[in-house]
Parts: structure tokens; sequence; C-alpha cells
């Protein structure tokens, strides 16, 4: 895999979506391949799980049931959508990923870390973002940004205290993360959040290795793909 | 928990269902209040999830997926009417249950079987059925059954190395755990292989503690439940 994976999180409304067609639209103007893909879904599969997720009464799937069933969805997509980009060289932005998994079901919801990393173990084959965008902003905010855009899902049903774990469990991945996860402000407004996220995209090309998540390249594949940034530095 | 669990598994057309009938109205006959279920399925979101597992082409799911699907499904199965059926005092008698996923998605597709355990412990707290009759027949026969019944689905598609392993998966999973698991031949016609569970939950009712899976009754409650089996001894 030569292609880099940035994943986008954070909760209800934080600007997720917003800001991953921002920072493909930035990549591509320094000709990079990206792709652009979101979960629950991305792929057909989970696309057909999506719909059973986030549809219905807050309380329709246990959480242990949710948990199993976003690892089904991250499992096709990994498998058929995010690797093969990856391993053509292409980078992958992905609008949620095991982060919100993690905040959700666990932090939020309770189950238990260690089952959530063997989940994703099984389903995902331990893959991880080279970089994590977390938008922090306070859930209510979060919430009355999705609510004025209409069409709450099963989430933005789930009550605030759910919302408040939820926050404070992506802060805390972030805080043992850091090499892997950037936090930005997103209460500013889109063009503030966009130029936060585009410097933390440049922090990591200029890291060269800033996760290593113990994949190393076949020995014929030149190490690293180079990406031009405008730093201001060259 | 103090009714009893019973599991029917086997390959394609070994006679779960045809079996499963037959066994509830014999202990309906015996005054038991008896719960037939199924999976996939058998709860409103398992049999949502079911629909997702069953159609479509023989790859149509990873391995991994197949078994993050499957223990959603479960896990709701489980916590939606297994749990209470059982809680109230009920038997359960569901076709296919866990050994039909270590059988199929490990023994037939290869997912290690510390992944499958794990994701029954995650789905389901480690439920395992009083009692397991495992229908045994060559997979020729059985396929050769499901398919003069019509309408083939997803498994039955799948090439006969696969149906092989997966015989195979049950008959190990028998020889492993003989306290839970009898093997009954299913060659023989519906009457004879009725006669043969049959016999199998008789020594269920007559050892009162065949399989311990670790439960302690509360004091207040009656360490037990009478059945009265004709088992021509009384
Ligand atoms: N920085 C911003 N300031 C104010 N509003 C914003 C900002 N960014 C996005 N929005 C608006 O807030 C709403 C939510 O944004 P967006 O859909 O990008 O968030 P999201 O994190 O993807 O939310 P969800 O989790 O619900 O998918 C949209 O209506 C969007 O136009
Ligand atoms: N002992 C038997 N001898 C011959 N045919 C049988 C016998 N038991 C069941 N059948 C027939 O074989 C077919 C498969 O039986 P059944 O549906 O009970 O099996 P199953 O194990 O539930 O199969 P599946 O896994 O496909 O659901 C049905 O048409 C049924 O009527
Ligand atoms: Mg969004
Ligand atoms: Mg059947």
């Amino acid at each position: 895999m030569s292609g880099k994976f940035i994943t986008l999180e954070g909760g209800e409304g934080a600007g997720k979506s917003t800001q991953a067609l921002r920072l493909a639209e930035r990549l591509r103007g320094q000709g990079i391949t990206v792709v652009t893909t979101r979960e629950p879904g991305g792929s057909e599969g989970a696309e057909a799980v999506r719909a059973l997720f986030v549809d219905g009464a807050p309380d329709r799937w246990s959480v242990a049931a949710e948990a199993c069933l976003i690892n089904a969805a991250r499992a096709d997509h990994v498998e058929r959508l995010i690797r093969p980009a990856l391993e053509r060289g292409d980078w992958v932005i992905c609008d949620r990923f095991v982060d919100s998994t993690l905040a959700y079901q666990g932090a939020g919801k309770g189950l238990a870390d260690s089952a959530l990393r063997s989940l994703h173990h099984i389903a995902a084959a331990d893959l991880w973002p080279d970089l994590t965008v977390l938008l922090d902003l306070p859930f209510a905010e979060g919430l009355e940004r999705a609510r004025s855009r209409g069409g709450a899902g099963r989430f933005e049903a789930h009550d605030t205290g759910f919302h408040g774990r939820v926050r404070a469990g992506f802060l805390q991945i972030a805080a043992d993360e850091p090499a892997r996860c950037r936090i930005v402000d997103s209460t500013g407004d889109a063009d503030a959040v966009e130029a936060a996220v585009w410097a933390a995209v440049e922090l990591l090309c200029q890291s060269h290795a800033p996760h290593d998540d113990g994949y190393r390249a076949p020995p014929e594949t030149p190490a690293g793909r180079g990406m031009h940034v405008d730093t201001g530095d060259d």
C-alpha cells in the first residue's frame, strides 16, 4: 500500500462530510488521485447494511448487534473499496471509520474497548488510518447544524447524555493516539475549519512516516510516493 | 433461566426444520411450553439481516463480513427472543445456531475458530445450547433433498468442497463436545430420525444437568423443572 488513508471523525453535524469534499479537492489540486467514501456504507454490501443501521428507533438494535452490524459493513468496505484503492496508490478519505465505533458503541453505549478492538481485528484485519482528523465542537451545536439540514437519523435521536459521552470518547482517543490523530476546532466557519484540516494533512506529508502501522512495502515497490504540498517552505 | 435450549444442526437439507417441528409437538405433548425459532433470523431485526445473508451470489460477502452479519442477527435473536423465553421457563428449539457458524464460516471458509468464539462472546454473551442434535448425512443427499424442495439459496450454490468441509466441521464439534452434542443419522425416513432425536432429548432430561454452562439458579428458584418423559422406565 502506498496511498494514504485519512479519516474524518466527530459527532453529528461536526462538518465531516463538508470537509471530506473540500480536502479531496485540495489533494486533487496537488495531482493526487483521491477516493472519497463514507461509513456506514461506501460499498454495495455496506450500503445495504447502512440502511438497517441508521434508520428506525434509537433502541432498534442492542449495542452488541450494532457493533457486529457496523463491522460487517466495514469488512465489506475495507476489502472491496478501501484496500484496493490504497494498493493502487490512491489516497482514501473516509467520512467516519473505526473511531466512530469506539466512540459511539464504546464510550457512548458502554461496549468494552477490548471487544471493539477484537471486532476491528476480525473485520478489517487491523487497518488503521494514517491520519485521523477529529472535528470537535459542543454536541449541541453539531446537533443543531444537523437538524437544520433536516432528515434526522437514528443516532441524532439519541439522548444528550449519549452525545456528551461520544464527544468525550473521541477526545480521549485523540489524546491516547497523538501520532495518528489531530483535533480541529470545528466551531468556526467552513473556510477556517478547512484551513485547519489542511494544516493537519501537511504535517502528515512532511513527516513521511507519521503513523507506522507495521506495514512494510515489498522490496520491489519504491518506498513512499512523492507528493507536492505547498507548505511555503520550498 | 430454567427452560432448556435445544438446537438442531446439520448441512443443507439434513431435515432440521422438519425435526424442529416434530420435536416441538412431542414436547408440547408433555405439557412443556415450547418456542420454535430459526437462524439466521428469529426476531424482527435478525430477519432483516437474514435477507442480506441468504440471498445473492455465493461470493456476495467475504467470510469476515458473513461472520459479523450472522452475529449481528444472533445478538438480536438471543437478546429479544431466546433469553426472554428461557427466563420465562419456556423451552427453545432453534433450527441452526452457533455451530452452524463454526462449521460454515470456520471449517467451511477458514475463519479462525478463536475469532468465531470471540464473536459469540460479544454477540451472545456465550449462550450455548443445553443440547445440540446434529443431523448428519452425506452432503450430496442433503443438497438433493433441499433442491427437490425448490428455491435454492446462496449457500446451496457453494461448491461441493465447501459442503464436505462443513459436514466434517459439524462432526468435529460433536466429537469435541460429547456432553452437549448428539449425532443422529438422518439418512433414514423422517419417522426414524424423529425417534432418534427424541431419544437424545430423553437423555438430556434424564441426566438433569447434562451440560453445565456455569449458570447457577438463584436460591429462591427450585432447582430444575419437572418434566415427565415416557422413558418406559417408570
Ligand atoms: N463550519 C461550519 N459552520 C456551520 N455550519 C456548517 C459547518 N460545516 C458544515 N456545516 C453545516 O452543518 C451541517 C452538518 O455538516 P456536515 O453534514 O458536513 O456534518 P457531518 O459531520 O457530516 O454530519 P453527520 O454526522 O450528520 O453526517 C450541514 O448543513 C453543513 O452545511
Ligand atoms: N428424513 C427425511 N428423508 C427424506 N426427506 C426428508 C427427510 N426430512 C426432511 N426431508 C425433506 O428434505 C427437504 C429438506 O428438509 P428440511 O427443510 O427439514 O431440512 P433443513 O435441514 O431444514 O434444510 P435447510 O438447511 O435447507 O433449511 C424437505 O423437502 C423435507 O421435506
Ligand atoms: Mg455527514
Ligand atoms: Mg430448514
